[in-house]
């Protein structure tokens, strides 16, 4: 097998889950690695570690022979390129671009709910969530856009950019598990999507192992001071 | 002509830089449409013209017929589908990859130097970067991370990628500017790569354009009360 992911925890790593995601869904073999998540200091176990395979140190890194490519979003181009068979990317030109955008918007955006709601599967926030929503009108306009993308989904009963799984879906699955853990509202429309994301094999898989890790990682957690019981 | 690129001001907006070079240097033809730059509030002049072209009320966006397309990285990957023979990202498979990957870090990271530095092309801001730079260790992290990339380029009288121009280095081109400007470091190795681009026809006409704006924008400017007499 010549494709090697290295990954973070996978009750925390949003950006792990994005590419994880692509190569489960579409079937794609590949050797997964994982690197536990410590303080992140610089002369840490999982620094150290991730800077011996790609210089910016960050998971996810992708190998592929002699190729280290990081970064999600770069990875997913790079996976779309090698398969250019199992549309990685919408088929369709228009929804195609439209994914593009979407997925850039999740890549440098949002950040109030990314800092504000780090992706925490295993734990139930749903208090911390409300005391969030009400207090956090930035958070209230993150989510507001993030539900009118996935209401402008082609096809009600489809995924994002059409009637395929795609990567826009893989980049918007962690948004899922963020709202499930702080129990933020989904609207009427959208809860058949969240319901289908949640049903796929590959969801599935990732948030059980997500709760079976069971490392209380400190820099992740603003919000709890041990695991659930 | 079909496509129609909206950005920002050319003295401060990094992001509408990118693919406004990326269609000069190609040369592409467009219609440009600037979108002047104020304080930013929901219902002021630029987010209201903004919104009116897309909802994420940002620049720069792309409009080709009836698509409308956020986001500078998706821009340029449209741009890269749309004109496969002019090769916008390199050619190269590899190079490609780590192009994709160079350019979806500028895209979400070096954090410090984006706020710490904004751009400000008629600015003459030395004495305050030479501030900074004693002062922020994660600043000069950036620009090292920054360096490195640019060393790493394949041929040292060529570009980051390769030897042709590519997207890639319209993504490093706005650092290009913020080091000007704060007098930050460049080393011995890359200022030759530096000087290469500051020679492109396309990053002289948006220098000299930018300089000519004479629009303070205070939102943008840390540092300065005034423009430059």
């Amino acid at each position: 097998m010549a494709l090697d992911l290295y990954i973070g925890n996978k009750n925390y790593s949003t950006w792990s889950l994005r590419p994880w995601m692509v190569l489960k869904v579409f079937n794609i073999e590949f050797n997964e690695h994982w690197i536990q998540f410590d303080d992140f200091s610089a002369d840490g176990a999982f620094k150290q570690y991730a800077r011996a395979i790609h210089p910016t140190a960050t998971v996810p890194i992708l190998r592929h022979h002699d190729l280290v490519i990081s970064d999600s979003l770069a990875i997913c181009e790079y996976l779309a390129e090698l398969f250019p068979d199992l549309a990685l990317w919408p088929a369709q030109r228009d929804q195609r671009a439209r994914a593009r955008s979407i997925c850039a918007e999740m890549h440098s955006r949002f950040t109030q709910l990314r800092q504000l709601c780090p992706m925490n599967i295993e734990a139930d926030l749903s208090h911390i969530g409300q005391q969030l929503w009400k207090s956090h009108p930035a958070l209230r306009e993150d989510v507001k856009r993030i539900q009118d993308i996935w209401a402008e989904r082609p096809h009600a009963d489809g995924f994002l950019c059409g009637a395929a799984w795609s990567i826009a879906d893989a980049f918007y699955a962690p948004v899922i598990m963020r709202f499930l853990s702080y129990d933020l509202p989904i609207s009427s429309k959208n809860q058949a999507y969240v319901d289908r994301i949640l049903n796929l094999e590959a969801t599935q898989i990732w948030m059980n192992e997500a709760r079976q890790e069971h490392c209380f990682v400190a820099i992740d957690e603003p919000y709890r001071t041990q695991a659930e019981p």
